[in-house]
């Protein structure tokens, strides 16, 4: 074993659907270990235990066992913070499910105790390795399409909300504090402009307390404008990114990558087309652009991130790496949420520096 | 010939783009011939003379030959209101291109004026002929989503704003102007409800002085809320319609008809889908629903509409018809696009009963 090659052991506090999720992409991790389970839900023990973990008999006994280097908080929203803060006093380093408080000032109240604790505290942003996501955020970068001005980024399901406590607003159900906190955050990744303003549309159409999608607008200093949507009640779906810049537009179709990049020809002098018939009227405008005047691309995959999000997790607490998910990133994303809740209850735009 | 059966002639003024488009429109018509062409620019006039046409010497040679039944007004924008006047005041019908005026207060003048001269006036809304405007309306009036609460109409071109007057604003030049009218016009076709409130955001990517696109969103009193969208920097279109009812999802992708219903199966009880690797991360909520789950429909092609615009206008001359585009639905659109227009300058969600 070389230096430095100790391995963690981390607890899974939640045997639900995401914390077993957990157990599979940590097992593959040569320096994290799965070292037990924790749920309040009898028949959950007994599933970890089948699958041949540990199984503990109360959060305590996972925090009073020197042996657990981290504990993984995959419960419902509205315990994360309690369990977050016992763990980060019990001396653990501690990764939280998405959203890791409902409200902001929750998180900060995380955070201090992090520092005090000078322990590790990350939140699972898992989807800022998403291929689609980086292939966008790489074509950003490299302005395949331009200057960037319009993102929209969708995710949009048929099977509304899944029927657990995501349909209660007591747990911090609701599609804004599940998908959404991808989407925005994200979004925050693609540019360093601040927000300007906000406006935002909660959809209920599934008669829960909590919202079963919604659209959010989102104005950035720079000039970028950005649609996030989640839709739970959608049977055809509109792709999962489309983004205009000032030479062209993208679009990546779902998550199988399929899509394209159309740009105009800068070789070819702008030629107007000619009218064509659409319905009952000619139209010069929406022509097609002639075959000759724009370019087109494939969607291309990109190499994989150069660490994983446990990867990155163990650098940090070795001191090797930064956290990839950094507290400022997560609160920030927080902020924008109650900005979004804001603005949907008010039915306004609300400008505001995020 | 028979009882009724009277030709009437019409002189086109402004011979651009639209006023070519609207002889070969008006040839077919039983009832209506074309007597001449006016515009005040030369060669449009010698192309006039070139295919056939009688030219007049001025708008005033126009509304004083007592041959004249009818002028129709394919002039840029600005000029649509004095010759409207002049003409009804000349006793002649008159059809005028949209938009009508710049303001619902110049429209109501025009207004006045055809109910004091009592001759007919309408408005050239082609588009609600429009067969993929009229195939969603007759969706929505049969319920085959269910009920209505999202619609999405879009069209995107990537040309950017047509190379003339249409750029400037002292000629009613824009988009909202333009294709805005008609998607904004079809949209107030579609529902019975009054406008609640309306967001918008103009584009200027192309550095003119006017708006080379917009997206609006208008909320309806009975929970309907519409994206109307107009893009001329889009090198990949999203679809012209996207509806979503309670039932299901339709999608008319452009003006060849591609497009599909998918819709809830009845028969079926909803069955919560198996989670599914979407990214770096499992996803039930967005995992597509299973195939016997839902019912797939094509997009059917409906019967054409009774009278086309230009036979509507006879019968309403003769008094055998309504008009099919009122003056009240005319003042609306008008209404709702300069609530368009206040709502991007003011960065704000108007409430306003429309």
């Amino acid at each position: 074993m070389k230096m430095g090659n100790r391995i963690y052991n981390v607890v899974i506090i939640g045997y639900g659907g995401m914390g077993s999720y957990h157990v599979q992409l940590i097992e593959p991790i040569q320096q994290l270990a799965v070292g037990g389970v924790y749920d309040i839900v009898d028949y959950r023990m007994e599933l970890a235990a089948a699958g041949g973990y540990k199984t503990y008999e109360s959060l305590d006994a996972v925090l009073a066992d020197q042996a657990v280097d981290i504990v993984l908080i995959a419960t419902p929203n509205d315990v994360h913070k309690e369990i977050a803060i016992q763990a980060l006093q019990a001396g653990k380093h501690v990764i939280c499910e998405k959203p890791v408080t409902i409200t902001s000032a929750d998180f900060l109240d995380i955070v201090e105790v992090a520092k005090k604790e000078n322990r590790v505290f990350t939140v699972h942003q898992n989807r800022r390795w998403d291929e689609d996501f980086r292939i966008i955020k790489d074509m950003i970068g490299k302005k395949t399409v331009g200057e960037l001005f319009q993102l929209e980024s969708r995710v949009q399901g048929a099977n509304g909300i899944p029927g657990d406590w995501r349909q209660l607003k007591a747990y911090g159900g609701g599609m804004l504090l599940d998908w959404g906190v991808h989407l925005l955050d994200q979004l925050l990744q693609i540019t360093d402009s601040q927000i300007e303003s906000v406006a935002a549309k909660l959809s209920y159409i599934l008669g829960t307390e909590v919202d079963d999608g919604f659209t959010s607008f989102i104005e950035f200093k720079d000039g970028l404008t950005a649609v996030i949507e989640v839709g739970t009640t959608n049977y055809v779906k509109l792709p999962r990114w489309y983004i205009k810049g000032t030479e062209g537009t993208a679009v990546i179709r779902d998550w199988d990558l399929s899509g394209e990049i159309v740009t105009r020809n800068p070789d070819v002098a702008h030629v107007e087309p000619k009218p064509i018939q659409a319905g009952q009227g000619l139209t010069k405008t929406m022509a097609p652009p002639s075959e000759e005047s724009t370019l087109k691309f494939p969607i291309e995959k990109i190499p994989a991130a150069a660490e994983s999000f446990y990867q990155n997790f163990v650098s940090a607490i070795e001191g090797k790496a930064e956290l990839a998910i950094k507290s400022e990133e997560v609160h920030r994303v927080l902020v924008l949420i109650e900005t979004i809740f804001e603005a949907a209850a008010t039915k306004s735009v609300i400008r505001r520096t995020i």
